[in-house]
């Protein structure tokens, strides 16, 4: 019964995920119970409240993101750093809809939503400053300003098609500095 | 006469953008009107309402913003673009309290917002199209592109301080090429 119970209740967020993932889609709570194949008491005795379904997705999202942290692997402390930061615009892209729902439902107070905040960075914050010890990350950054960089592109307007070579242009110039060089002359040019 | 005229619309536009730059500042037509050093009958003769002042002194650093793309001067055409996006940058977090304060005075319809966006890309393309043919701008991104990257990255809420090391990040990102072989390693890193 319990394995069933826990067997339900990924059906669900797994379902309200997809939903959310769906432009198309209006997340009703119906329409969650249809997309996970469980009926509506069911659903009801899992989150008693959409946003508890809400919560529950957000959080479901915030385990991941930091785990990920913890599994990802590649071929250097960089690699690993660059590949997490994929993962959080990704994650951030993602988590919008649900985030505004949330907010919407429960009067601008979610607690949830700054503790998941803390947890992220915390989370990430090793792989920041593996990659910085390696010295596969430029030092004149804090980590929180690189996560803010990834959260502003991932608020711009546009198909993923199109954020994805901005996000490009973002990771590439964490790179250390062989160009420092040159950035100086662009910076110190005249005008 | 005439010149006494343009001269008062100056110290007006002048007194204006200062209030504005000054977040302890509350930007009243009458603290304009100190500012300038011009009566309140010279203020309102030239500007009749406070959005008629407000939709100027936007309009004005559109200008501004414009015409730098001309006479901006560097050594490369990469420098040049490089050193325009700067002072775009600076037009944008400078005119952000300016287009709230009148969006608010305008109930959502500001038409001068919509082609000033047309006029800045109009400005500002020939400087990228010459850098992308010498070959000192990388080749997957569309200017539009690199002008929301830079319109999100001053949104980002923090001092000049904190977001000019981000503006960095994403300005030496923005250089072509020798990182791609590195670069594709990182994408494809597994995980």
């Amino acid at each position: 019964m319990r394995a069933d119970a826990e067997r339900n209740r990924s059906k669900i967020i797994a379902a309200a995920r997809s939903a959310f993932a769906d432009p198309q889609a209006e997340v009703s709570m119906a329409e969650v119970s249809r997309r996970a194949g469980v009926g509506m008491a069911t659903l009801y005795r899992n989150f008693p409240g959409r946003s508890d379904l809400l919560e529950a997705l957000y959080i479901d999202e915030v385990d991941a993101i930091c785990a990920a942290a913890e599994t990802l692997e590649a071929e250097t402390p960089g690699a690993v750093f660059v590949a997490w930061l994929h993962r959080f615009f990704a994650f951030i892209v993602s988590k919008h809809p649900v985030g505004t729902e949330l907010l919407k439902h429960s009067e601008g107070k979610v607690p949830v939503m700054g503790e998941s905040r803390r947890r992220v960075v915390e989370a990430g914050r090793p792989l920041f400053l593996a990659a910085r010890r390696a010295e596969q990350v430029r030092e004149d950054l804090k980590f929180e300003q690189i996560l803010d960089m990834i959260v502003a592109i991932a608020a711009i307007n546009g198909e993923s098609e199109y954020l994805e070579p901005i996000l490009g242009v973002a990771l590439d110039g964490l790179l250390p500095g062989t160009f420092v060089g040159r950035r100086m002359n662009w910076r110190d040019s005249p005008g």
